[in-house]
């Protein structure tokens, strides 16, 4: 493990703490147990009849177990919040409080399932193996590059939704922002010139749904500057990633990316200084997205940018993947989605975007709180179920129980 | 897969079915999400503190996760109720009645993990794997003799307790009836003739927990006959079983070993012939276990036994696993226990049957609905937990939220 930020020292009376005892999760039966007649129906013997049931009709187990409702919340925990590679024990407050927030804003039962790292193979397997008892798997906090072939894998083998938040939950709030965002400036999307600072995780993926959406003009960047044709020894997702970018060939420091550049996003856990931002085109636009430190203070990008968003709770535009994720496997359990495709990512981020009515430089989102979010993005991404019912969705505001 | 038991077609307006509409379990959170300030504790930035610590103090994952209360219930489907080899999806309702057993009896938050079959190295690998989540790990409906090396292995991995309830669960409740059975009818637990019928997960933990609790002439059979010196070519776990059994080097069919039997324990999910029961010692006991169809019918059993027992909750004398699992659970739970030791199987037997104050031939294990119980044996696992802190038995009964 790398070494670990130290912030203050460990306070059990501090009230984070204190929320945390005991874990943040409990499960419960969701019907009565009373007598020998309610044993004999949720236990032996009556259960068996349910049991060769599925057995006989595999499908059933969409209706007669909570499968259908159950997401795996699944991180070895090398690559936790901006903490680094913490392990897997360390992981489970983050697992278990992304479990809430999914039950709380989608009525989802998620459980975490924090393991030991290893290897590519050994991870997948591991997950794979167990993936009958969830319907769905979302991926949390696996490090970068090695997440990219595990969800492509296990998206593979597995005839669930396979959906590594870190990247497109991220890129899916990145690019509804900046829809709206393009409105208050005033300029078309696709016509944007776009610098992505961070070429990890939430880089490629906000990079590839940006391209989706059809902007031309994304350039990326990573710690030794542009993603440019001058660059040797790339790693294989850089390189795959500066095939499909960088359309004028861009070379250089981030400062040369930015110079002219309509839009900035951060998503490198770095910091962006003024003499760079200074190069932007008038009507800016800065998504500052490091969490819990943004690239640049939003006080400090705003004197750069017309339209500023951060991560932060505290200042306009809360950048937060919670618009996403819970909405994202409402729908895909709802309709019996077996993946979640780019057109649903893109209809999720439209979604987003067009709850808010008249978009300002201080309102490009909607709020985390605002109900009407994940019962939108849950209907956009089972209307690309090819078999889902109509009417399916199940309508917010969620039950948390 | 072996060909399915049919037993009526399937109904979805049975009452069984309705129970099991959207599955038995659900997950929720266990503080309150209002506001962006519960969010920032729940959720980041303020989460990223208890990762810290966790990250800094590996134990105090005891205190700030569900991990505490958190057992994974564990199958791969091959040996599912009586039922056989169905597959991880047609177990799931039997994992989550586990699970809300677990939770009504004892608290424990157990959640299933029901995985696709393989080598039990692989089985093995991925239990290990994500282990990091749970605090124990329950296995369950695993098939023989594979179940025996995964638990061992498991065991010798993992520094939370592994317990394959069919086996211990069964075996600790069968002594516990034996014990108040050898009371009824007056006769010296240590010095009862013996018979298991079934050498399989639970015939081999039975007589197991027999030899410990001090039986000296236990005979085992299976579907072949008696495990006597003039079997050949016997599996391993078999062979191992009649170098500890079978002192008197008894040989034949099931009728010889049954001759002047003081107990017969049936775990076989087969048939005795009342012609073989004929030939049992006088004030005999017998246990006739499998389910849901005993190896005989509890009628014709008192015909030639002073004490009949089955797993039948509409005769006397129910002997089911619910009055071991929860409380054993709990206890290692709550006393941070790494194992199951085999002294705690026979302490939590003797709890049980201390229960029954005055037993009766209709009265040799206490209901499986007494609240008694679970406190009782948590009680009885946790005193032998060498670094127990005093007093840390949560009493019940359990809150089932």
């Amino acid at each position: 493990m790398s070494a670990l930020p130290t912030r203050r020292p460990f306070d059990p009376s501090d009230e984070v703490f204190r929320v945390h005892e005991g874990g943040k999760l409990a499960v419960h039966a969701t019907s009565e147990l009373r007598d020998a007649a309610d044993l004999s129906l949720l236990y032996t013997p009556g259960v068996a009849e349910v049991s060769l049931a599925i057995a006989a009709d595999p499908g059933l187990a969409r209706a007669y177990t909570s499968r259908r409702n159950t997401v795996a919340v699944v991180s070895d925990g090398t690559a936790v919040l901006g903490l680094g590679d913490i392990g897997p024990l360390a992981a489970m407050p983050v697992m278990e409080g992304k479990a809430v927030l999914f039950k709380h804003f989608a009525g989802v039962d998620a459980v975490p399932v924090c393991m030991e790292t290893g290897s590519i193979e050994q991870i997948v397997d591991a997950v794979a193996r167990i993936a009958p008892t969830y319907g769905g798997i979302n991926l949390e906090d696996i490090s970068a590059p090695r997440c990219f072939e595990i969800e492509r894998r296990l998206q593979e083998r597995l005839d669930v939704p396979v959906f590594h938040d870190d990247q497109h939950g991220t890129a899916i709030v990145a690019l509804a922002a900046l829809r709206n965002a393009a409105v208050v400036v005033e300029k078309e999307l696709t016509g944007l010139r776009v610098v992505v600072a961070g070429a990890g995780a939430a880089g490629v993926a906000v990079s590839r749904i940006l391209l989706a959406a059809g902007v031309t003009d994304v350039v990326v960047t990573d710690s030794q500057g542009v993603l440019g044709p001058d660059r040797e020894g790339l790693a294989p997702h850089k390189a795959e990633l500066r095939e499909v970018t960088n359309p004028r060939g861009v070379t250089g420091a981030l400062g040369e990316a930015l110079s002219g550049a309509d839009v900035f996003i951060g998503v490198s856990g770095g910091t962006v200084a003024e003499r760079d931002l200074i190069r932007m085109a008038p009507r800016a636009v800065i998504l500052a997205l490091a969490n819990p430190d943004p690239e640049v203070h939003p006080v400090v990008a705003a004197r750069f940018a017309e339209v500023v968003a951060t991560g932060r709770s505290d200042f306009p535009n809360q950048i937060n993947n919670v618009l996403a994720f819970p909405g994202i496997f409402r729908g895909a359990l709802d309709a019996g989605a077996r993946r979640i495709t780019e057109a649903m990512k893109l209809e999720a981020a439209a979604a987003i975007a067009a709850l808010v009515e008249h978009p300002t430089a201080d309102r490009i989102v909607p709020s985390v709180f605002d109900e009407r979010v994940a019962p939108a993005v849950a209907a956009a991404v089972a209307a690309l179920v090819p078999a889902s019912p109509a009417g399916v969705v199940r309508p917010g505001p969620y039950a948390v129980r």
